[in-house]
């Protein structure tokens, strides 16, 4: 947890901003509880919502709070412990003293929330909440709040706060990079063949459990990278096949890192694997030197897609205009995703507000291309974002099959070619970024080997 | 997953038993869906429901299934790929194939449910299903069986085929036996006073991780075992101090193993520690001595209260007669939970069809005194039950301080000489027990060291 006076200030901040956008009424926050795993009391690991986490810090299940924007008053909602949970739990400091460690200074049993939001409700006051994240949370604002929905006015402010980082959150985020990278150190020193994908998975996720919360998202370890979430880890590691690893650490301040590297099975990469890597890595530095205030992430992500299909071009895969093939989204066929997303107590930060108001400036709309289209962060750049830089390059034949079946850029993309790299799987490579006031900046402590020379030197 | 004839044979046997007893109808299967841990789609672990996983195998989010009592029809609903989850998550087979390869022959779109179970409804026709162990699983019955309530008779079948588990489950929890003690054996030879018990708890789950699913449940590992269910893991391991360490593994198959020791954290105990260390120690190999089919595992537990009290009276913390305070109920200030639980796909098996109705016979009634009213296997035991045996004893001290100033056990609980024990701890010992036709044997490839003597050896 970060200091008291760090959750006062963004408090007090987040209803400035409400009353400046002539917002009135309450604003209900509602925590996580426990989420089960099987029955009710064998649990996933702990994990507070993360809007909960910015504004109050406490991370024990079962909270709740209100904020009134017209007198400023705030409680926090929560029950104390009995003799039976101490038994169970161990003593727990009160709900109040909690309460107080991050300045609200009322507080009550969990169940009052219902009569203080219904209070307000038949006074005809807004109740603002953010839209849920979890199946109990979608039920519990259900009951409390019938028929409403999410505050848009709420959404926008929170976004505009969380999105841009603060200190002590570029230090934590700076700690989950390390973290990550030392997960990410142990997971490719343990590559060889014959070895089982899982086990590699157990070895990287047990290095962030003993300093860190655990993974920021369930990690992608795979021989096939052309499948771009892929969460089966049971093959065997093979020779002369292309590992992609996409895998980042939660601290346990809760900040993630998220980082892939592409490694060759066998240490040393195949002339073709090498040709499509180049192209990958160049595409990273790219993004990574146009990255800086002022410049919309959309821009970068056009740009990489260029820096894509004239690397394409040279291996005759595709050929034709740089311009106007990047204008008609044909990077997208290799490329299907976006160049990047935000990051900070969520790995896609802040995704459960909507990707489109997180991610797209009030004058920017979402593309419908593929690739473009699925973009998650296009705006225009300030210091403090904090995004991801991760081209890709994959060979997905049911994709190739598909556009070459519906006749889509037929005139540039070499069809017959591609069937040679039907086998060929896929490359992603992929940084944590902090925009600064005069460029930009890696997180973590050092940059994980990523130059194909270093790749090789490392394995070797 | 096991061969397609075992999900065959127990469907058959549950329709059997359920037309047995009378039920006609519908039975319908709810699977689980991915569970966020922050957003949509950045989710826990996946994990399949328990009762579907016996029934139908398929381990896949977003499954159900009906299988009809009167004419013995089974459908599987599930939705096809389409190309847009292919890039993400690879081509994958048919619904119909997955549904074929459990032996079932007909499958339908997941949202073609609805209509099967309005159309039941409409017809006055029962439909039969099993209480809901997540949020979305309740959301999405009421909104299936509006105002339904959970089947009692379909519950007690499923109970009485999952409580009495076959051979090649018997053999998937000897494998999820064997990760559970590798990871035990990690961390016992990781325990050194200075390192930070969280570090411990990486090693240990990095283990399960890289063999099997994960963890059976959140891991327990404390120098305060008198919290029972201790899941912080901030402290550094001091020396002197007893480590309790409740951890399991779930296999890839979803077989849990749940295995508890007690470990001097200098390699040695000191004289006290011993003292308590062989009074549990002696209760364990008691339980698993009068483990055996026809005693009721209610009686075993009441054994080991009695032989814990007359440890603790040879220590002056208790005096009186034995079979006098172990009716009263005095071994629950010391151990106030149950000797063990039954265990098989979930670590407490079953758990969310009801406590009593797993773990109690119907001329068993449930207690209400302290420790034994939380026994949660207490059924007369038969070939194929899976037990733990967990003997604890713990110094609380708000518990201890509750029964004083209550007057409870005041003339036989020695309550001056027990402030000598308020910074003591607690010790558990836990071991999975297969009740077999002429007794019991241990779960697992051997034992994971206990004896005093031994834990000191092995810590040397």
């Amino acid at each position: 947890m970060f200091a008291k006076e760090v959750y006062v200030r963004r408090r007090a901040e987040l209803v400035r901003k409400m009353v400046a956008a002539g917002q009135k009424g309450i604003l209900l926050f509602v925590g996580n509880v426990e989420a089960p795993a099987q029955y009710k009391d064998n649990c996933y690991k702990w994990r507070q919502d993360s809007s909960w986490l910015y504004y109050f810090g406490l991370d024990d299940p079962q909270y709740a709070a209100t904020i009134d924007l017209e007198d400023g008053s705030e409680t926090v909602f929560a029950n104390d412990v009995e003799i039976g949970d101490i038994i169970w739990m161990g003593p727990q400091p009160s709900v109040a003293s909690k309460a107080e460690s991050v300045g609200v200074a009322t507080s009550a049993p969990y169940a009052a929330l219902d009569a203080v939001v219904a209070k307000a409700i038949s006074q005809g006051r807004p109740v603002h909440f953010l839209p849920p994240s979890r199946y109990f949370n979608t039920m519990k604002l259900s009951a409390l709040v019938p028929g409403g929905s999410p505050s848009e006015a709420f959404i926008k402010a929170v976004i505009s706060m969380r999105l841009v980082k603060e200190a002590c959150e570029i230090e934590a985020l700076d700690d989950a990079g390390a973290l990550g990278q030392e997960m990410h150190t142990v997971a490719r020193n343990a590559i060889r063949p014959g070895i089982v994908e899982q086990e590699i998975v157990g070895l990287m996720e047990g290095v962030t459990l003993a300093k860190g919360w655990g993974v920021s998202f369930p990690t992608i370890l795979t021989q096939h990278g052309e499948t771009l979430h892929n969460h089966l880890h049971d093959k065997i590691v093979e020779p002369g096949k292309l590992m992609v690893i996409d895998a980042g650490a939660e601290s346990n301040l809760h900040y993630a890192s998220d980082y892939t590297r592409t490694y060759p099975t066998s240490g040393r990469f195949t002339t073709k694997q090498r040709e499509v890597y180049q192209i990958v890595y160049d595409c990273n530095e790219l993004a990574f030197s146009l990255t800086r205030p002022g410049v919309t992430y959309r821009e970068v992500h056009l740009a990489v897609a260029r820096k894509m299909l004239e690397g394409l071009s040279a291996l005759g895969l595709v050929r034709g205009d740089l311009d106007e093939m990047t204008a008609r989204g044909i990077a997208g066929l290799f490329q299907p995703h976006g160049l990047g997303h935000n990051m900070g107590l969520d790995v896609h930060d802040m995704e459960d507000l909507g990707e489109d108001l997180v991610g797209y400036d009030p004058d920017q709309k979402r593309a419908s291309q593929l690739g473009l289209g699925s973009l998650r962060m296009a705006r225009r750049l300030v210091p403090g974002h904090v995004i991801t830089d991760e081209p890709g390059i994959y060979f997905i034949p049911a994709l190739i099959e598909k556009w070459k079946s519906e006749g889509i850029g037929t005139d540039c993309v070499n069809f017959a070619r591609l069937k040679d790299y039907y086998d060929f799987g896929g490359i992603r490579l992929e940084d944590d970024v902090l925009v600064t006031p005069d460029g930009a900046r890696r997180l973590g402590p050092a940059r994980l080997p990523i130059a194909p020379d270093d790749i090789e030197n490392v394995m070797a």
